[in-house]
This record gives structure tokens, sequence and C-alpha cells, in this order.
């Protein structure tokens, strides 16, 4: 089984391409107030370093907007300005240099706003996003039962509408997401959508909560959609630090093989069958291999795959699947190399042995 | 959008039915040492506190075995035995009560000694999982690249095969599992097997690892595979504690709106335009709630939705929806009871505020 991407028009923030055959690109929001240079630019060096592709950033007066400008020059990240309510903000965001300006149907709707927008955005060549909301969706005073039922028509109206005044505007450099804050609205929108309109996709849920459950929310409505080609960038909004958005959204990509960031680690749950601390050796696994920053892949193509197996039900298999695994017995483990047998290693040395595989 | 199930054939384990309407059963795996009896019991009480409907343990000798009789008079959980190599531990295990059995088609396939362990499980009246894994399929030398083509079908294959010989005597009380360590091969089997055969599904990837893209990856696989009306029972294996798996399970769950298990907690990820710390009342406002175990539905139906949120842009429009929410301005926010304005409340009371409009 292999994922088809749908073929979308390719747009390009900063020097980020997104759509066609371009990879699903990574984004994040920096959740510091703009104008605050110092911790915006903290945030999004942090961003940088784990892996985010393109940065977006709450423009809510003059004085974020002006720090756009201050930013632009400090980071090779394409910077996104998220407007809400004030057609002002965004000429100011573009006039800063922003990459990408993301519109609300929500909140600026009105025609001759919007005219202005597009013309300095096309004057400037960046993209707009129309980005829909849940929370913010125009026109829809109905009960909470009632919008449920065609509740993703609505998203999907509410975008369509505002790409045709755009087009109107002879402006085509245009990105769009949907988003819900469950994943079965989520997902019926972006189906909808994506039959309907070949802009490229922007995918999220909004409003998903905590780390835990809203990892695993987002994962599956991304995940889902992009296992039938739908989305071109995708970002994973939780409760939490910037960082952590990041290190989900490369999860998700990873998890369906469509990208790859480092190597792939395999490894059992443990049972009562399991007789060293496995858990603290993967553990101990991942986190060197995050610090030493390698991407450990075969001719830079596909990541390699490690494996550390607790026992010998699954252990052996797993681990001669792997370019470099280890399965374990009674304290002592049977280490392969590309499928083959070919040491025992120690508990304690079982995670450098790996590295050492893994570098050859 | 609404998610309709597959039909399949009910099952039994113990107290627990799964398949045809039954609702989706959560279950996991105790990680220590069987007959270590006292730490045992302790993980499984950690289980039905979380949430677990369905305990599997790790049968690996006569003690493991024998030691089920003891469990089974001090929970009220059912256990199910994963069995491994040994037909003489399924016999015992069944001898000693366990209310179904796992058996690994990789590893106990003599057609005697499935025909010995089939006439016990029957006189029991208790089911066997057809339990076949990545890790340990059988019959298949094939290397990595060659296997990843058709992997699916060899999973397929062998699960078809094993319950050929079942039902040759007559045992049709039967659940299948067929876990890849891998979303796309997890997916093609599950999707393929679905369309021959009716027995339940056991739904799970194998050997995900740690916790955090574990419970992606499994969520993904999982969550797409519910999407598609397949699946009975889920188990999602993390390199972590038990009560971890069952947490991810009931996210998975209450994501697909196929159960709920407490108030909907919706929030923003928070951006430049927040001026509280969102994330802390967000994780008072989880604490409480799991702290005081109530469940909060309407009519012990459809759970409550409850919102906080960081600002005016989507915070009004997710509260209003809401049966109770929150949305931020300055400082101060402004509380929605069931979709209207009802007070200004202060950051420092917004989750106790919140818990009383629940109460009531």
């Amino acid at each position: 089984m292999k994922i088809i991407r749908r073929k979308t028009k390719i747009i390009k923030i900063g020097g980020v391409a997104i759509g066609g055959n371009y990879p699903v690109a990574i984004q994040s929001m920096v959740k510091t107030k703009t104008s605050d240079v110092r911790a915006t630019l903290k945030q999004i060096e942090e961003l940088d370093r784990a892996g985010c592709e393109i940065v977006r950033l709450a423009v809510k007066d003059e004085s974020d907007a002006r720090t756009i400008k201050a930013l632009r020059r400090k980071t090779r990240l394409p910077l996104v300005a998220d407007i809400h309510f004030s057609w002002r903000l965004a000429m100011a965001a573009i006039d800063s240099g922003a990459d990408k300006i993301r519109l609300n149907p929500g909140n600026i709707f009105k025609k001759n706003e919007i005219r202005e927008i597009a013309a300095a955005a096309k004057q400037n060549r960046i993209p707009i996003r129309v980005g829909v909301n849940s929370g913010s969706v125009k026109g829809h005073q109905a009960t909470a039962s009632q919008r449920h039922e065609s509740f993703a028509d609505i998203l999907v109206e509410s975008a369509l509408g505002y790409i045709k005044i755009l087009e109107g505007f002879k402006f085509y450099d245009i990105a769009v997401s949907l988003k819900a804050n469950n994943v079965l609205d989520t997902l019926e929108a972006y189906r909808k959508f994506s039959k309907i309109c070949d802009y490229p996709l922007h995918l999220g849920v909004t409003a998903t909560g905590l780390p835990f459950q809203g990892a695993i929310k987002s994962g599956i409505a991304i995940g889902a959609l992009l296992l039938e080609g739908i989305g071109d960038t995708i970002r994973i909004s939780l409760t939490d630090k910037p960082a952590e958005e990041v290190k989900a959204a490369r999860a998700v990509l990873e998890a369906l093989e469509l990208r790859s960031f480092g190597p792939q680690i395999v490894s059992c749950p443990t049972c009562g069958r399991c007789e060293v601390d496995l858990v603290r050796a993967v553990k101990e696994l991942e986190n060197k291999i995050a610090l030493d920053g390698k991407r450990y892949t075969v001719n830079g193509a596909r990541p390699l795959k490690v494996a550390l197996m607790g026992c010998v039900v699954n252990g052996p298999g797993e681990a001669r699947e792997a370019d470099a695994g280890i399965a374990f017995g009674k304290k002592e483990g049977l280490l392969f190399k590309k499928g083959k047998a070919a040491k025992k290693v120690s508990f304690s040395k079982c995670v450098d042995n790996l590295l050492s595989e893994l570098e050859e």
C-alpha cells in the first residue's frame, strides 16, 4: 500500500513550496506576543530546531505587524501573518514583509477590504490562506445540535465563497483550511472541499485540547486525510509549547511514511515475558539519536530501522527485519545486523551497540 | 458524518461481549511477571481504574498459568492468557479459568495441538484469538524489501489458514488480529481481511515504540480502520505503563465519537493574542474532572462539552457551541451557558466556575 497524493496547485511561502508533489510541510504558530521581539525570536528558533518549516504569528495590532520586518531579517523560516478583524493589519503585515497572510472569512469579509488585501498580496507575490474555523465561521447562528448535521458544508461554503471573491480580483495564490473542533466534521469538510477545488490544503483540527488527547485527535483526522492523499501542509494545534506541535506533526508524517526525520524505532510494549528494563533502553536510544542530530538514512533516502525487543516471541522477527536490532532473552540480547544474527550483547551496552551499528 | 460499523459475529470474553453492535472494547496487557501475584494484581487494578475492559497476561510457564486461578477470583475484569510456543500452557491456562486464549499462528501450528486447545476452549466456552504479528509470522523468510510489497497478504493468509484449521474442528468462537509494526501494512491487512471474513477484529499496531510517537502511530492506524467501520476491540501497544495504553485507547474512541468517558474539553493552542495562562487552566480543569470521577453527560448519553478559549477570534464561537465555555479577553473571561453569554469571570476562578456550571 502506498499513498497517492492528490494533485494540487503549487504556491510558495517564502522559500517553501507546497502543493503538487512537494513534501507535506510542517507548520506551527508562535505563542508569544509578536511585538515582544526577543521572546518571539526565541520561540521561532525553538521551532526551527524542532523541525518546523513555516511559522505563523498572531498580528493583533500595528506593533505586531511592524515587528515582522525585524523578525524577517533574523530567521530563515517563512513567516505567516495571522490576521483577524482588521484589513489594515493585513496591509501592514504585507508591508512589513510577511511571506503569507492568513485571513479568516468569519471576520474580514467586506469585498472592498478583500480587494485591497488581494492587490497588496499580488504586488508582493505572497499567497493568502483562506482559513475557516468552526469557532468563527460566519452567518451561522443555529443551535449546536442543528449545526452538527451540516456543519462541514458550512465550512466548505464559507471557503468557496471567499475564494470566489479573491478569484473575482484575479487572485489565485491561495491555500485553504477548514478546521472544525472534532475529527468527523474536519474529515467531512476537507473531503468535500478536495473534490471541488484544487488549491493546496492546510490541514488541522482546531481547539484540540491538551497534548496527549490533542495529538491523538489531530493525528487521526490529519492521518486519515493524508492516507486519502489530501493535504499539502499540516499544523497540529496543541494547548502546549509549539515545539511539541512540531514533534507531533513529524510523528504523523513519519507514521505514514510520507517523510522521514531520523531512524525509525521499533520496540515492543513489554509484558510478563520481558526480563530487562526495555522502556529505559528505548528512551536512552531515542535521546541519544535526538542529541547527535544525525539522520541515519540508507543512501540519504530510506531511514534506518532499529529494533529493541523484549523477548523471543516477536523479538527475533522484528530485529531481523530491522537494519539493526536486538531481541532480548534472559538478561542478554542477540544483535541482528541486516537480517543476520551477529553477536550477543549485554543489556547495559545494548544502546551503544545499536548506535555503532547504525553508524556503519 | 457518522461511522457505520461493519457487522461481525459476537463473542464473549468473560462478561464483555465484542462484535455486532457492542461498543468497541478497550484492552491492555499487564507487564509484570504473571506469577508475581501481588505485582500483577496491582497492575490489573490500575488498569481497571484507568478504564481497561479486558486484560491480557503473558503465560510463559506453568506457574503463570496456575496464577490465573488466583487472579480470576480477585478481579472483575476478563483475563486473556497470551500463549506462545507451548500448547500445554494453553491447556493449563484454560484449566485455570482464563476467559480467552490468544494463540500465535507463528509458534503454535501443529494440527493435533490446535485440536486439543480448541476442544478444551469449547468445553470451557471461551473464545480463541488468532493473533498474527509481523514479528512472528510463519513461513516467511524473504528479505525486508521483498516482504514489504505483500506483507499484508502474508498476515491475512496466516490468519485465514489458522481459522480454517479451527473451523475444521468445529470451533467458531474466534477473534482475529493482524498486527504489523507500521501503519500502512496494518491498514492493508485489516482492510483485506474484513472483506473476506466476519469474525470480530482486535485492532492494534505492534512494536510502536515510545508513548508519544506510538500513540500517534496507533491512533492513525486504528482511527483510520474504525472510521471505515472496522474493529471490535482495540489495544494500543506502548513501551510505557499499561494505564497509558488505556488513556490513549480512550482518546481514540472519544475522538471518533464512538464512546465517551467524560466531558469533552475544547481548548485553543493559544497564540500571541492570548493574555492568560490558558495551558495551566486547561490542565487544572482536566485534573479536577479526572479526580472527581463524574462522567458529566447530558441525560446519561452525550458527554458535556466544555470550552476554554484564549481570545476573541474563535473563543466566543467555541464557548457558545459548548454546554459551558469561557472565552478570554484581557485578563477577564466571558462565561457562556448553553449558547448564551451569562457573566464575566476572573481568570483565577474560571475552572471552578466552569465546573459548577457542569454540575448543574
